[in-house]
């Protein structure tokens, strides 16, 4: 991370007590009324904009779901324009383009260029199935960050990730990934690792393994992980932990205050989080 | 698969010896320079038309990675534009979005959404590291295809796909999620998996976990792997393999010639196959 565009910043949210990442997803259905003069991909930046604004000088970083912005006709448009909106709005600030990237060679460059260069995020997800080769276009651009699913916080996680495997068959997937990742994948000091926060014995388990990894931590809030609980287990020694809140924040009023009722919403869980650390 | 809208016509293709997938890897730079007048998407869109007029009478299946299309302003029209044309022109015939989908909950509903009702395509390839949940909002769609990655194609594969896994320690990971797709994922019938040809001895064991699966085999031609072995090795008891030929078939020549070159290559191979099956 220390050669990363992002570093120096992101050091210094965390320094201030900002571990919050605002997760941006902005589904057409979720945008308050207020908005729905605007077609659909202009109501999601509107949206965004708006969001940013009220939010950027409290946020630890801002992540975008390629998934929410896919399905519609315009909406690559409006990804890059919010990324575009808060790199000018907030320089240095981290922006993870959350696509779960995991395919192999040419492919997975084409989707690194996407990412870093018509999006221009700082970072992105990946998933580790295919192996290092399929990832390595994205982790070779090392001013970029990368972070590698271990844990992911959906109820039916546990299928393949808490298999055990290894010789003393005693190491679950999601360890083998972290440390895959903390020991090999991290050359370039660029990596970092998913752990969700409705996993918090996994996320202290990835943490041992994995002691100077940033972490990204989603599912906190609608999924029921613990904001706080998030933070004090996934900080590393350097208290690095990136803890993705989504539809608490952006949805927390659906009337035309929504912008107010997100900086409202993000500065009570900073509060939350700095009293209890 | 029975359940599926391209189920009929995929076995038709089968019975009539085609099993090869022309893989519309239609990258920006590898487009002949005969149609370099045209823009970017434009430019996609007119080869893939060419290629698909040429080959659809011999081909299996089509397949787009969406990481080919995702790259530039435009390219998902490309993307949207050639599923169109090959429904127009070969109605029945299995289209494959290659996403290598694998997000959670909401997130996936929406990719689901993209590539059946956006795109319209028949069928689409995930990853399984998520999990069954994960996957579901796209195995739910009973009339279209899942084909779940279980042993990729790429050199690096085996990083965790090989891992031993299980009480006995002897079930490999890629092994592992192909019985869990025959055994639990595939309740609607829709379900199949991806081996690598450049896996062999792996896509013989998958066939043993997964005898009544359709596989769809990448990694033929410029990855190394083997046609003839691929559909001796990978058809089930009913003949259910698909082999994807990418480079092989559409950048055969590079001149004007292009799409006679694609059909004439892909003519060739199909001889090959039902030389030796």
């Amino acid at each position: 991370m220390s050669t990363t565009r992002y570093g120096e910043s992101l050091r210094e949210r965390w320094d201030a007590g900002c571990y919050i990442c605002v997760g941006l997803d902005s589904t057409i259905t979720g945008v308050p009324q207020v908005l729905s003069y605007a077609a659909p991909a202009q109501r999601q930046l509107l949206f965004n904009k708006a969001i940013i604004d009220a939010t950027f000088d409290e946020a630890c970083a801002y992540k975008l779901n390629l998934g929410f912005y896919i399905e519609h006709e315009e909406g690559i448009l409006a990804l890059v324009e919010t990324v575009k909106a808060i790199h000018h709005r907030a320089p240095g600030m981290l922006v993870i383009l959350d696509g779960k990237f995991g395919d192999i060679g040419n492919t997975s460059a084409s989707y690194a260029r996407f990412a870093f260069d018509v999006v221009d995020a700082d970072a992105v997800t990946v998933s580790p199935y295919v192996g290092y080769d399929g990832i390595a276009p994205f982790i070779e651009r090392s001013d970029r960050g990368v972070f590698v699913l271990s844990r992911t916080s959906n109820p039916g996680a546990k299928e393949f990730q808490a298999l055990e495997t290894g010789s003393e068959g005693k190491v679950p997937l999601y360890s083998a990934v972290a440390s895959a990742v903390a020991n090999s994948w991290n050359s370039h000091g660029n990596c970092g690792l998913v752990v969700g926060a409705t996993a918090i014995a996994e996320l202290r388990a990835v943490r041992d393994v994995a002691p100077d990894l940033p972490i990204l931590v989603p599912g906190v809030g609608a999924q029921g992980g613990d904001l706080v609980s998030s933070v004090q287990v996934g900080r590393d020694a350097h208290g690095g932990v990136i803890v993705n809140v989504s539809r608490a924040i952006i949805f927390a009023s659906d009337g035309p205050d929504f912008d107010m009722a997100a900086r409202q919403a993000l500065g009570d869980m900073n509060r939350a989080v700095r009293d209890a650390i």
